[in-house]
């Protein structure tokens, strides 16, 4: 802290600030300092004392870390939770996501989904989302209106749907978006091809030359289920990581997400490109699509996000069950109990996901002049009491009704678990309705 | 509802009513009459309007259920949350937990650990809990102090703790608490013999005896790891459940906790003899320890309920957790995306637990003359909205922190997430002081 800064918007002084960076620090006694949209200053609390601010807030129970950045995701489809369950991804997906798509998606039903799904991603101390959906100009307008942060990788698919004919209209469309946004300070756009088995090679081609151009994200689903790949070796005589690599379409900006049949010549060669991986545990185990191997994936230095899929195959939008979940299954299938400790679980949820989002220097942990994109969680609740291990009872007793307060870009979005830019009552009555609407049809089928 | 029977103390009016029993159904504008410690009646909303009640409740955005039964755990070591984690299950023991116990543990330690636990068991929806641990008559005491429903497996170990010197001292000590308690409405008590490695076998017969003699349960540890069953193969030349079998252990009155390595031979002997398991996935995806085969138990009809273990190798008692964690396993293992449906999910953790502890005349499901242990869960958040299936909603997207309402034998113990036998002020500064000694302690070694 130089001698000059000696005041700053608002000054919080928590119990246990969690920066994240270095790894598994935990600061007892000490305050942080915003001013604007940045951090300003970590320090003692007795020297924070010097510090005017025109906001001061105690929070001697709470524990304040980065917000929680939830790499891979579908907001809007938040409006068809529960809708088919206990389901495999084929089916789940041909008879009744899909036709449910085609009935109702549009701008509208986008617009009220991404603002469900932004509520319970704020309410469980998620600050930055990535998402892949139809009419995503309608998800980055809810965003940038709600002060959400956002990756909108805009989908690119084969054949028609309600947003688009065909993958070059998905293409331009999505860049029109990228044109549009690109001075916000809150959303990034990049490519979202969904899969191998739904974009041609062709296409695919062009999605590579593009992101080249432009240097932006692509996210693409890759290997989420073992049959995907076998098909892929019987249909193209290659696994789908090997097509994407032929494509030119493997490197630092791509995110591969689910990644759950590896071999190691697919670690090797994430390790070789500098991809990252998005790993969806949850939505992974309830499709009985697989498991990602992180432990070797980590051993190799790929870097793993963590993502909560959508809120249709999970079916919550919590990073702090995903952290929970990664945790317990990198441990049961490595049969290691030391596998994938609170703290690298922790990171995951952050500054890897920051990390593949391209947002490292920004975002994901709370450092001197990054953005104050973070989050207060409530400890003293008897959930998380005693207190033995902050990092522990984060990642192992939270299940992310305690996070009380969220910060993105310096600017306050709960306060107290009162969301400050979404009305509940109003939202709950259009979930309402389009709970009727898409009810009635399907009694109509 | 019979004629005679117009007025009631409680009448609840709530959105749904998922009374597990007929399996799966959900009752909507449905209402339940409570008088006394009973049901006494399920009714449509309509025909309620003659029932005249002491107290009405409106709760149009809720789903009522049974309370949830947790199967298995500890509850006093809810002290030690966080204490050792990410560690295998034999130092976690060894190194961990056996030292802390020996330095800490006493009826003191027991009556604020059990309440801190009831505590978190009643806010997230668990209405009788098992027990096995050191002092059970504290644990017996303070259940029936805060109005919970508990049976106790007072333990059983052939080496000297805290609370008894030889088995013989932990049996005699056991059974005078049966009798202290004989005529209490909430708790019951059978013996709790820890292991098959940690109990003799002439111990182990001896406890046969008296179980068949007294007609009271058996809890035990079992087939925990794939190491517990190789070791005992390699002392004793057979596994531990054929060792429980020859010594006259196994049938209805025996609840196996854990089963994670389990041969047909093994599932074909507990179809045989009617014993019970007693799943804990989460604990045992922590330590590292293995899955319980629960779509092959079920297929041979053997009742399988849900344990939390305890907060000490967990983190939490939220059984709406475990639901969630049992299904998702159960699906991810069996590459079968339709195992374990929300609705049995649902049953292990209410009447599958009544079954395994005996109680499933008394509890387990919203039935006429059934006791009236229900909870009110609120369905009207953005985190369980829209509402296309309850059950779904109740399994898949809830996280316990939605429980707003709690009766135990028809005594409510919280009213919109106030618990009302339990200062928590009080109970967290007992627990902070149990925090300060137990780091204080280990600073010291």
């Amino acid at each position: 802290m130089s001698s000059q800064a000696q005041t700053a918007d608002t000054l919080i002084h928590p119990g246990w600030i969690v920066p994240v960076i270095p790894h598994g620090d935990v600061l007892e006694n000490h305050s942080i300092a915003i001013t604007g949209e940045r951090i300003t200053a970590i320090l003692p609390r007795q020297e924070a004392q010097a510090i005017t601010a025109g906001r001061v807030i105690e929070l001697p129970g709470h524990a304040l870390l980065p917000g929680l950045v939830n790499s891979h995701g579908h907001a809007a489809m938040s409006l068809l939770r529960g809708y088919a369950d206990d389901q495999p991804l084929m089916p789940w997906l041909q008879q009744h996501i899909w036709p449910a798509e085609a009935a109702h998606v549009s701008a509208d039903f986008v617009r009220d989904g991404v603002e469900l799904a932004i509520a319970e991603m704020i309410r469980s101390g998620t600050t930055t989302f990535s998402d892949m959906y139809f009419f995503p100009d309608a998800c980055a307008e809810t965003a940038q209106r709600l002060g959400m942060r956002c990756q909108i990788t805009f989908p690119i698919l084969d054949f028609p749907t309600v947003w688009a004919r065909d993958a070059d209209e998905y293409i331009s469309k999505g860049l029109a978006l990228r044109d549009d946004v690109k001075h916000s300070k809150l959303v990034t756009v990049g490519f979202g091809p969904h899969a191998t088995y739904t974009v041609s090679e062709p296409n695919l081609a062009k999605v590579a030359v593009l992101a080249a151009e432009l240097d932006v994200a692509v996210q693409i689903h890759l290997h989420e289920t073992r049959g995907e790949v076998l098909l892929a070796v019987e249909q193209n005589g290659e696994r789908p990581l090997d097509t994407l690599h032929r494509l030119g379409l493997l490197g630092p900006r791509t995110q591969c997400v689910h990644m759950t049949d590896l071999a190691q010549q697919d670690i090797e060669l994430l390790a070789a490109t500098g991809a990252h991986v998005v790993h969806c545990p949850q939505s992974n185990m309830k499709l009985a699509s697989g498991s990602c191997p992180v432990g070797r994936l980590q051993a190799r230095g790929v870097n793993v996000a963590l993502g909560s899929d959508s809120a249709a195959s999970n079916n919550d939008l919590n990073l702090f069950g995903e952290m929970q979940s990664a945790a317990l299954l990198a441990k049961l299938h490595s049969e290691d109990a030391t596998a994938l400790p609170a703290a690298d679980a922790l990171a995951m949820a952050t500054i890897n996901g920051a990390r593949a989002l391209g947002l490292d220097e920004r975002i994901g942990s709370l450092e001197r002049d990054k953005l104050a994109d973070m989050i207060a969680v409530d400890l003293s609740q008897p959930e998380t009491q005693p207190l033995h291990n902050v990092l522990s009872q984060l990642v192992y007793a939270c299940n992310g009704s305690q996070v009380t307060h969220s910060w993105i870009g310096g600017v306050q979005v709960m306060d107290g678990r009162q969301l400050r830019h979404i009305d509940l009552d109003a939202l709950g009555s259009r979930t309402r309705e389009w709970r009727s609407r898409i009810q009635a049809r399907r009694s109509n089928d």
